[in-house]
């Protein structure tokens, strides 16, 4: 069963250590919203009219596989447990507000997890494509693949003035959203970070705390604000330049932190990595806070008992509904999650545990 | 110069993890106060008075080293400087009283640490004997061979009625003081201790947090109250069997909380041993509570990365006034001693570390 495999895997190889500037950007995503034409939003569609969306889509999607070299898992939604969707969010394989129960959704996952096409969600499809770093173009060239094949085959909601047509007006003309992930301990430490969030709209930028991790984990989405009146090349642009800036911010941070203040930070990495490495229980807040240091460690070269990757395998399978689906038990109590948890990701650090 | 090795040391072999009820009693301690006849107390004599005081008795006390097969070193108070009286108060070799410098002042400290005698403190000469475990008719003995060599070359100011005369008269009679330190954390994580000491002076016991360790280190100290009235065995055998029933106490909590309460505890207790083993900064309070954490945990057979030996030696080289000394440096700052100790502490882990 192929959908378990994928919900049982430990790794993203999009989220990962790999990729242009990764000691900061851990990963880049394109989303492309893209709708039938004569066929209504699904939002307004009737159940008939759902059926008809996805009836029309699924073949054409069933032969993405064979177009682009690796084999895609087909996932109706309706067929997944509570447990299953809570993980596909955990590993932002779809969208919370597509996990929401509804008639005739389906997902698209590729093998590797860096390409999810999503059917009837807000529009009739919304193809993403992650790639690991800072890689934004080659995210959309990804993407652009989909989308070509899928035009290919199908007639697209397309205005010669207002250009793709989507259910949101603020997805209008590219129909294009872009968002990089960025660890931002730096920023963190030396207070910066609220400056950068305020000065972001005026870019035409948001910076917000990733939604669904605690703010201590220190991960930062950036993500263009205006989709009318720009290429899609000129948006892509834009956030790669500015998401290199913030990563350059970020790298001086780290360095006058190596040189002020260098003693308690030292000291609070290190007691992070005693703790990931010991602890009996741990939350999944305290958990992406001390993650988040022992990372910030390996960068800077202070830790070297480990290897980079442990860190994308904690992000990934220390988390609730993964342990719980790991667990095949859905009603672990949180003190049980918080020991199971503890325990694997001083099983992880064991495995990724460097010689000598 | 043998001082110089005696405050190097990092042992002090009454402070281990041998002797009867080793898992909850640190040592036994028994002191005598003593006074020659016919010169008055240090805290009325004359400079004339002091140095007659001190060199009636120095003769003696450097035939004690024959005597008892042991060499002794001997200490002129005046000739140490404060860090070197700071140190040897951390080990408890001289009393906090006798470390203010006054003039003819001795100590003399036997080689193994275990027999320390202070001339010119409050009385003329205080014996102390420590043994480790619970003890106290070890230490007696060893004392009352020191009192009776002592006896057996010099007049000692001794009344029928009264028996020894001492400066204070809370030591009258017997001159005797003896004291157990334990080691509490089963009876402080279960909240009952506040209850063994409010009882305690019913029982003509003083049951306290020992001086100079931060209440997080759960070491208690317990002496007895009365020492008029008793004769030396009683009190020894009192305090023997009131330390035997609190050390019986401690078992029972342990074992209530090997059952109640455990997840918490043990969560704590490998938190502990994974800061002390990577931490860059501990201070000296942070440490003795971390440290009594991990002790439990090896006691109760949690731990067993480390061999219990790790504790004794961590209390006595990862103190303030020890680290000062061995960096020969009396003016390290706060911060850089707290990183000195954490240095020390994960060598002294590595040290004691178990095969395996």
């Amino acid at each position: 069963m192929a959908v378990d495999e994928l919900l049982r895997s430990s790794r993203l190889s999009w989220f990962g250590t790999e990729g242009a500037d990764s000691d900061v950007v851990i990963s880049s995503r394109v989303r492309l919203a893209r709708n039938l034409v004569s066929l209504p939003f699904p939002g307004r569609a009737n159940l008939a009219q759902l059926a008809q969306i996805q009836e029309t889509l699924d073949p054409v999607l069933a032969g993405l596989g064979a177009e682009l070299g690796q084999p895609f898992d087909r996932i109706a939604l309706d067929e997944l447990t509570a447990l299953q969707r809570e993980v596909l969010i955990e590993k932002r394989l779809i969208s919370e507000k597509f996990a929401e129960v509804q008639p005739h959704r389906l997902a698209y996952i590729s093998a590797n997890t860096r390409i999810s096409i999503l059917v009837n969600e807000d529009d009739h499809l919304r193809i993403q494509s992650m790639s690991p770093g800072l890689s934004l173009t080659q995210a959309f060239e990804m993407a652009s693949r989909v989308d070509d094949y899928i035009e290919a085959h199908l007639d697209l909601a397309f205005d010669e003035t207002m250009g793709y047509l989507t259910a949101y007006p603020t997805n209008l003309g590219t129909g294009l959203r872009a968002s990089v992930i960025l660890h931002l301990p730096g920023l963190v430490y030396t207070r910066n970070i609220e400056n950068i969030v305020n000065t972001s709209p005026q870019l035409g930028l948001a910076v917000h705390p990733l939604e669904g991790i605690g703010e201590g984990a220190h991960f930062y989405k950036i993500s263009n604000q205006l989709t009318l009146g720009y290429s899609e090349a000129e948006m892509i642009e834009n956030l790669q330049t500015a998401a290199g800036e913030i990563a350059a911010h970020e790298r001086r941070a780290r360095k006058a932190l190596s040189y002020f203040g260098k003693d308690g930070i030292e000291d609070g990495i290190w007691r992070a990595f005693g703790i990931l490495s010991y602890a009996r229980s741990l939350t999944e807040q305290e958990l992406f806070a001390l993650v988040s240091r022992v990372r910030y460690g390996i960068d800077r070269g202070i830790i070297k008992e480990v290897t980079p990757d442990c860190y994308a395998e904690i992000i990934v399978a220390a988390r609730d509904g993964y342990l719980k689906y790991a667990a095949e038990n859905e009603n672990l109590s949180t003190g049980e999650i918080s020991a199971i948890r503890a325990s694997r990701v001083r099983a992880i650090l064991q495995k990724y545990r460097t010689q000598g």
